[in-house]
């Protein structure tokens, strides 16, 4: 017997996915029989998810052995009290391998001074000093999981002094670990260039505030393509006036798309990229959720299971 | 008796080469009378060279051992008929190093797209369809000399398939190495992005005429920071106005500075940066400096000799 799997995805993307997907279960060697509609949602044993479909109210899918999320960040749903079966984030190569060449293009971007010569194309030779190398700069990433870990690594075989910080203290090849506010405060410190990939939970909120972007050093760079409400957003302008901050290139923000009419999109120091820094790719993301309907099915534990509590 | 070296590189830079030789020299246990300016030219044992300087005529320099140069590249100066001794390359890890940071930045801004970002700063939300990761991407290089090398290596450990062409066959860990008129033609057939770093030779001058510019794939992406007479640049101005080249990042020109109302400047698809890819950093230059004083002080082969016939 096959297990049953809904796809509740985007829309547009089904297409792709029911061919990823089909080609991911034959490699991992399981029968699977996957559709976007169901007419029993008592028979469905995994929801493959994305919380731009249109379903919200798990309650009738009563033997559900796994919700397998299509995104790494739960936040918007992890809370949903109709969601009791065990939920997974999705952790795929193809995003943390994308937001990596992301994050590292955008940081030689700032280490290269490029938007000197990128808007200056009039005419005048600016040969100024040559800026430091890699292996004189620091760059500071808050959040080591899958996201940040993987960037912090391509960072460092790039030549970047990188230090880091998260929840729990980590020992990670290539960079300096910290962890509590103490460590905080030493990362941010010597963070010439800061890069923000913490999951969005209650004790993340807000905390790029007013306090911690002064801790930066003067004239720092921040790169945020976690979760928009990591930064405090009035602070940060402030921050930006004073020069504090020198520039900021921002992916995400509080309300996606960003309203026209929000200071980041005319601010001569902002960039505003539009939540592109990394996308699930269809045909890595199809191998984790392979893989974890596999575990469901032999009996093995699921990977990437969300701690509720925790709330990543 | 200790040697005596004359610097005859940039006057401005002589208050730092000044410190960073004397250190350079200590660190390598030799004894060198530095100066900048000599009395007697017979006394003269090496002379640390660029052609910024105002010397031209090493006549009467008659008891000369090496003239060591502070730039990588010597086209400029090698045929000068009155220096006759040994001429020595700059090779600088500051510069390979350097150089591999600003290709690699430059190519990270080509494979993103950054340009949709940093020029639609509008109010549009433009989230398109995600670049392809790097390991679906070539990346060509043409000049696998020190400089070819390291940045090779840069971009293959970014993620980026990297295929390279020079004159003579080598073999390089991590780049497809290629040599030959066939070779050529494999390494552009592949590149989306081609970068030029060979020395410029009565052989590499015009080395991408229409020709080659046509070989490349449709709309692929060419930076070049090594010699500006590599390229033809009436033929990469036809091939911008085609679209077979999508767009250009040139850092070196046949006249530098660029004068002000060169085509480049104004070019929607070029962007003309100012000789700055990279630059020798006086510490670790002074060493390669301090290395090859001591190869001539102990009979030694000096390092990075200059064959004269091939030009480099």
């Amino acid at each position: 017997m096959s297990a049953k799997a809904l796809y509740a995805g985007n829309p547009d993307q089904w297409p792709i996915y029911r061919k990823t997907l089909a080609a991911a279960f034959s490699r991992a060697g399981i029968t699977v029989a996957l559709c976007n509609q169901v007419s029993d949602p008592t028979d469905v044993d995994y929801i493959i998810y994305a919380p731009n479909a249109d379903l919200s109210d798990f309650t009738p899918f009563t033997k559900l052995k796994a919700v397998l999320s299509l995104w790494a960040g739960v936040e918007s749903f992890q809370d949903n009290a109709t969601l009791t079966a065990p939920l997974a984030r999705m952790v795929d190569q193809g995003l943390s391998v994308g937001m990596a060449e992301w994050v590292l293009g955008h940081t030689m971007r700032y280490h290269l001074g490029m938007d000197t010569h990128l808007f200056g194309q009039d005419g005048i030779w600016r040969n100024g000093i040559a800026p430091p190398l890699a292996r004189d700069r620091t760059v500071g990433i808050l959040g080591l999981g899958e996201l940040g870990q993987v960037a912090g690594q391509y960072l460092n075989t790039a030549g970047f002094n990188v230090c880091g910080w998260s929840r729990r203290q980590k020992t990670i090849e290539g960079i300096d670990c910290y962890s509590d506010e103490a460590g905080l405060k030493t990362v941010l410190n010597q963070s010439e260039i800061l890069i923000l990939l913490l999951p969005l939970t209650r004790d993340t909120e807000n905390i790029l505030n007013a306090a911690r972007l002064a801790q930066l050093p003067k004239g720092a760079f921040l790169i945020n393509p976690g979760r928009g409400p990591l930064i405090d957003d009035d602070a940060l302008l402030a921050a930006l006036a004073t020069g504090q901050i020198a520039h900021a290139t921002l992916d995400v923000f509080r309300l996606e798309p960003l309203p026209i009419n929000h200071a980041y999109w005319a601010h001569p120091n902002v960039t505003v990229t539009p939540h592109i820094a990394s996308e699930t790719r269809a045909e890595t993301a199809s191998d984790t959720i392979a893989l974890n309907i596999k575990n469901g099915e032999t009996g093995a534990p699921f990977a990437y299971l969300v701690d509720r509590e925790r709330g990543y």
